[in-house]
């Protein structure tokens, strides 16, 4: 049965960044269950696979009972139906975020009236630091530790520089 | 003990609008209990006591055992600590709020690292007037007919017009 | 009968800047007749009375057939159809302005649905001062000339200097 | 002779929705025609074909003979001039449109002086979903129906199921 | 001589939060010397006076050769003329400071054609609490100890429960 | 030695505008030196080469001692401390741009934290029209004859037209 104990938090995480753990770690508090719903295709061309963005995040949470990492396809309702999650949660960082999740929202739920969007905002300053940055300043040879956590860090550094 | 299936839903509500509606039954698809927590003493010259806006609140919501009204005075987070709600609930409407919600929910946070906010989007057009306008057409000898239910439209006209 | 042709151009004019200036004359390039509607009672502490401010927009617009200058009261809807207005014309200017004037136009269509509110944008940097920002700087002793139109620096200046 | 009675509604209409339509009912309410000007290059892989979206749009509006729908190409303002309407609508319905709206009623104003852009804000949540958003939705299988126009969900439909 | 080596970083600081102290002491890095200008009425009710505010700051600098604390009345660009400083240091915190402080720069910069503004972005997350949100929070009874420097805290306290 | 008397100014100037020249003059009121970095690689097809953006840039200032035009690649705060300077200036315009340049100034000052970010807002309306815009409207057959400097508008015509 759909519960609204569990919470989706659908995204691309190409890669992880903090603003995506700050979201995660805290809406534990609120949920019982968050299933990280990684996105396949939703990027042109992903630096990682979908099947390495979800091993990344698991390292990330090792361990954790509450956390599922999951990859999903096609309309972001359905799937949350399908795994039985009432509420999408998402993250909130700046007003353009503000402008597009707003539209999603109000889609999402004229697509399926019984789910529900809820909204966090991402609270330090780390958060700031959106994935598309963090490529973009590793292809150009900048050192992404201290801005991403070290494992994505060290992630990468490996793909980047082969 | 304090219970993330419990959420706070704070504001002046003076007079409650179609938006606050809208988030306080979207968010009973989500928490099992809403606490609407009147500020007392946060507008200068509130038109409706509180009081008065706790009852015009109750007359909107009747009988649904899910929902408590009541007013409260002080800091925010010191309040739902006392009710057990381990969770704000907030709306958001336009980028003038989102920034000012922002700020709100830092700040909370900070002053209460357990409690957490959370925000849902409104989602008729009827969201879009809020009380303050509601308040200046109501003094200007327009009708709210329509812009409010319509136990709300009756009591800004009795208010205003003696 | 209510024309489409008419527009109604609705502010306080305390006092009028070039960005109002710059609507009008662009407004008249759209429309056959603009109707200035002075609000009387919409700032607390007006610096010039409406009757002031009507005088000193004539001065600007000498001459114009086409250029209407009126004070009104109450409801904005209720105005325009008394001086068979169909339209309401508002400049745009920034991102504030924005979220406030589609409330506003969102309120005033329920209000009275045969009215419709339109917006041209405000097109040069002198359109930056608001009528405020004009006040405050002349309060504090700058020289608003080059600010404003000539007249309106002239009244300001002999308004505060006493 | 370019009129002031003439307004021309740019787009790429891929395909039309609830805030197009909106736009267009109620700048009928303002001007004496509207020419809606389908932007034939102005997407780099349109769902419909220019014919198409004018063919779409025709059937929305059956009839009515202050409509015309037209393919253009080149600058906007040359068109307005060559169609003989002094004046380019557009709709506004976020902080990201109006930035960008800013700058192009700007240039169109120094490209040609005497054309003058007017705004009007979409008034129902339904305007919210953007032509980007309906097609990202009905190809990941979502059923616009509800979203759009009838005559928008069956040609999408077709269009992408084949 | 006007310097571009010295800047004048206006405000009420009522209190000096940790979004000022982060530009004065980045701004440090960019101009030899940073004369802390303290607006005496812009406020209608301060908290605490221009001279007390001016002590405040004095204790979070202390014995800092190239910090000057002082008050100022009048136009801004006046003072910086008076003490010889060319260019004037703000802070940007959110798109509300964006719009504001654009138009404040246009308005100096047209008064004075000598004097340049530069801005630089509050850089933490405790730099997103306002002068006006720590007093509230005060006000409530919220303990800002760690949402301001430590001399703040004590002071606000001080004066706040007397 | 690193010196913040040494601005570097960085974009893709493709081509510049007269916002780009505002703030390169108005920075030159402020620094001694201001070094225009044309990034090489940031547009996947720039419609000028690196080589003739800088040709273009030293026509607009010529015989300028304290302006250097290179162009550059990698990591902008790698390139800053190789030239020796030590701020990075950037103009601001829109809410859209403010949003992103705190992300970016952000983002360096975590990679180099010697290195500071300041802004400018660019002043005139002529201003609004960015190098997209520019090349759009060129594209289109439009005259940028007064939109941008006229050796611009030159190149951009032998360019585009062949």
């Amino acid at each position: 049965m759909i519960s609204n104990r569990v919470a989706i938090y659908p995204g691309t995480f190409d890669p992880p960044t903090y603003g995506h753990i700050n979201i995660i770690e805290r809406g534990l508090n609120v949920f019982e269950k968050i299933i990280i719903a990684v996105a396949e295709d939703s990027v042109k061309d992903p630096l990682f696979t979908a099947k390495e963005r979800v091993e990344i995040i698991k390292e990330i949470f090792p361990g954790k009972k509450n956390v599922t990492v999951k990859v999903f396809n096609g309309l972001l309702v359905n799937y949350a139906r399908k795994v039985n999650a009432k509420v999408i949660l998402r993250g909130l960082r700046t007003v353009a975020d503000f402008e597009y999740e707003l539209q999603m929202a109000l889609a999402n739920k004229k697509l399926d009236g019984e789910i529900e969007t809820v909204f966090m905002m991402t609270e330090e300053y780390l958060s700031y630091f959106s994935s598309s940055l963090i490529k973009e300043i590793a292809k150009l040879g900048g050192d992404p530790a201290g801005m991403v956590p070290e494992i994505v860090a060290r992630k990468l550094k490996k793909k980047i520089q082969g």
